[in-house]
């Protein structure tokens, strides 16, 4: 493992044992990447199935373009590893996260009939990087559920050369991915939709539908 | 305590401390076992009565097919000890874990007089041992709460021959069980239960009733 | 400080920091006291307007039965410590806890008109001390809040004798107090009335009033 | 950086640390200041842009009465800088600490219209500085979120001069502004502020409306 290998798969660990406390990786849900170096493609990716609020340096795999697993790694890659790798590619993100809340959950399934929702008004979005006032209108697409991952990637690629401003998008009923430039920005993201799908959900508690836009 | 029966018990405090935090155990609810030997069954279970977000491996007694504390170790077993020993049989299980938590509390009321729930459609159930998509139906079932223990290990037993493919059971107003084959199998059913049980109860917030399935 | 004092003193710190941590002492809100003697009656209290996030043994107030605080010990006892101590002598208590949590406030103004609220048929009712089945009704009195600590102390020793069986009572807007014999016994308590409290509330989001007794 | 400048940074520290793991500064939101010495005045300020579950006091910046950096930092000090110094200036406040948490969001939102909310009748009020029982009214005033700092700052200098007793203020779908004497002061209003705003919402879930005053 090279030293640029095992301080990202640290990085990944400390937010991975962060987001499994606060509920949003439970039961082994949800995966962590994050770009190691760029030619030839390396990615640290959390392996298939393990309990990621005890995830250890030592069990990040290093894959390349194609999702094969490096020498002197052991474990399977997370099935949604053409994912990141495809918003690696679209986005040039330097980190990918995909968490599981039971709010990004609900709303996932709310929206659903409409492609998406539209976030805006909060000053919570200017913590978007790009975004400079809380007058911003996000669109955060929510995508059909599916287990056909090159398909799930195809959907993914098409919604983002479409929409390429996005910051982030659902998978309905499945979860949420964000990513950045870099893991701390990518980490930023995430508990920055976190909060603004739990605030949306919240005010559906009260008003039965969500007023927000 | 044989170096097998201790890393079994740090397993399980772990797991203890962890779940309480978490206010799935307050109170000194709830229970966990996991097994040590087959061939006589040893179980280490946990005792009756105690703090789980202070449970030390020491506490843990090891007890037999009939619920009898073995040598070397004082204290009393959890009165739902026959239930955890009866799902070790009828399942062949390697560890069960039982929870007190808001959500199944909630969640076992509303659907007692269907017998259980169905939960579909959710990316987390690919969780469960042996699923493959999320478009897979789970069968929670809920049996009435009772003070009878060898009753209640009955219900359980008749109602696991007849539903041979559930992951867990309600028992209403009371909690959830779930196993697994490991011990890390079973805390990962768990969690996914709570998710989908949180999530459920959740939407039906929103919804006035429970409109997943 | 004696040595039965001192460790007194850390049991109620380690439950402070974490009823602190679960939201439950918010705002040096809540206090908590222990019997290190009964004759003549020394308890350890917990100061006025101290974080119960930091709180240090060594800050714990020896008090005697009118109060006083002992030599050497500096600081303001809580100004509930005549709750405190009239429930200790009304009650025999080895332990008096009191939280204020964001479920206990909301419910304490819900079913103040009736005088309290019956709970039952939940498993956790068995966690108080001497009820032996879930199909126990647990009468929890609420009583008006007020800062005349004489006059409220008399209203509480009234409603206790009329009322022996109780396990704990809710001021009005204000928080919950429970005791036990023991300090681990009081704690248990707490987290029982405290999950049993927020479980009535959720159900109260879903039905629009509890329906549970 | 001098000793008091250290002692206090840690402190700063401490309480970000605590806040994030509540969720009220996710994202890098929020901002959190103490007065070092008042003349000429020096504040001690969260940096802009960091993640304030990992905030370290070398990062910590030192600023003067007109938000410029102090030799030995390095860094960009938060955009809200001005509303802290304003709230120092015109309240004499030790500290200033701003979280956005999704109870406080939704709150400032569901308010505005009135410019703000009467909250009366809960004990936690009594833990803000000088109000000496429940009974007492606090009014906490809503402002229109803005990006225009200047502008801003002199909204809130305008309010504060009109309403000379308010512990803290909201602005719009933005977040929680509080001050105290010292550090520890500001941390209780927060949290009481934080609580008081949670029962609110919560209870609109049950009413529909806020009945609370």
């Amino acid at each position: 493992m090279s030293d640029g290998f095992s301080e990202i798969a640290s990085g990944l660990c400390a937010i991975a044992r962060g987001f499994h406390a606060r509920g949003w990786l439970l039961g082994t849900s949800g995966n962590l990447s994050a770009v190691v170096q760029r030619e030839p493609l390396q990615l640290a990716m959390s392996p298939s199935g393990v309990d990621k609020g005890e995830l250890k340096p030592e069990q990040l795999l290093s894959i390349d373009e194609n999702a094969r697993v490096g020498s002197g790694h052991a474990g399977k890659p997370s099935d949604e590893s053409l994912l990141h790798l495809r918003i690696v590619k679209e986005r040039g993100a330097g980190a990918v996260l995909h968490t599981h809340s039971v709010w990004n959950t609900i709303v996932s399934d709310l929206y659903v009939a409409q492609g998406g929702l539209n976030i805006e008004g909060y000053e919570m979005l200017k913590g978007l990087q790009g975004v400079r006032t809380h007058e911003h209108t996000e669109w955060l697409p929510i995508i059909e559920n599916s287990q056909d991952m090159p398909a799930l990637a195809e959907s993914i690629a098409e919604m983002l050369s479409k929409h390429n401003d996005v910051h982030g998008f659902l998978l309905r009923r499945h979860g949420l991915y964000s990513w950045g430039e870099t893991l701390a920005q990518a980490k930023r993201h995430i508990e920055i939709f976190e909060f603004l799908l739990e605030t949306i959900g919240r005010s559906l508690h009260i008003h039965g539908k969500y007023t927000g836009v």
